[in-house]
């Protein structure tokens, strides 16, 4: 398929390049379409790895991933242009965390909202599934690192959407009973409030490579 | 040892209840020392249970358990009063729900903020420890229900309450490698925001007899 992702960074980059490695087309966005990290990348992902701004990566998907920073994620739909995300699977792993005063970080919408509510308002026409933003890039794309299986949540409020994004999960590894739909996108304020936990869990760990396996009382 | 549990709710008699089968001596405290609900708890749990007000219980206690609504935490530690809690462990398993908008509950405190370090400013002189907040009361006192280990966290400023906690938890059946300290009181912020996605997993799963277990990349 031909799939945008939107963002240059480590999450960026991982899901881009596991894209490639599926034998996707994938363009990259960023705010010029001469950015360095995009161009980078393009270059040593060969010919089905392409680079352009927003609004061209935007255009180009069929798919749509928002992997910015959280603070930048409305900013950057708007210089993508709202009406490039309709009637597509636009999948949200953006985290409101604000850093601006230090460590942790605070989050910049929370309890009543989510910033995947604001996404999905921001994109009418657009079937926004919050998910993945529970864990580190690697694990994203590699959930067999982890020796047992874990568990992974879809918030959104349109079943070809969350769909889409389950084969696509599944395509980088996710077993489909490891991937729970939690419902409508206001679930999604309970995966982005799960951060504060993965941040202090980090620093307890002394890493980012774990997740949570969901157990379930045998019946 | 002696035992303060506050609160007559399920999270107060199952956590009582357990302390008794244990061979602890346990009172449950209340607004008003002819509770109903304590008073028959205490009836059917044999002599070494006992009632009484939030005060006579928290006097009572040599370590204290607080086991109520988190909307009203803060203001049966003033019934309670403060210094009756001082150089005393405790346990707040309150979680600050707010239910008066319906369902799903916010939190009236969250973010930058959390209900265990308001309870920790109100009773300066305790050693205040925020654990078992994160799973259904059952689990909390019998984690082998679950087929598998899961995880319980820790948090709190004073080394000496969360030693005290940790035995404790070690005699509900948690092993001790099951126990992650996450540091200081403000990772209960971690651990409070967590309860947005318990609440919409236990929609999800139909059963709140679920925990997590968190699973690490292998060395």
């Amino acid at each position: 398929m031909k799939i945008a992702v939107l963002g240059t960074g480590v999450v960026g980059q991982t899901i881009a390049g596991k894209l490639i490695q599926l034998g996707h087309l994938v363009i990259m966005g960023s705010r010029s379409a001469t950015n360095e990290k995009a161009v980078s990348w393009a270059t040593q992902n060969g010919e089905r790895a392409s680079v352009g701004t927003f609004a061209e990566a935007a255009t180009f998907g069929e798919i749509i991933f928002l992997a910015t920073k959280g603070d930048v994620t409305l900013e950057i739909i708007q210089q993508a242009k709202p009406e490039n995300f309709s009637n597509k699977t636009v999948i949200d792993i953006s985290n409101p965390l604000d850093f601006s005063n230090g460590f942790p970080p605070a989050l910049s919408i929370s309890n009543t909202n989510s910033l995947a509510e604001k996404v999905q308002k921001a994109i009418p026409e657009a079937y926004v599934v919050k998910t993945l933003n529970t864990l580190t890039a690697q694990l994203m794309v590699e959930p067999s690192r982890l020796p047992e299986e874990t568990h992974i949540f879809l918030s959104g409020n349109h079943a070809a959407g969350k769909e889409q994004a389950r084969a696509l999960l599944q395509e980088f590894g996710w077993q489909n009973q490891t991937i729970i739909d939690l419902g409508d996108i206001t679930t999604a304020r309970g995966t982005e409030q799960f951060l504060p936990l993965w941040v202090r869990l980090y620093g307890a760990l002394g890493t980012p490579n774990f997740n949570f396996k969901l157990v379930r009382e045998s019946k």
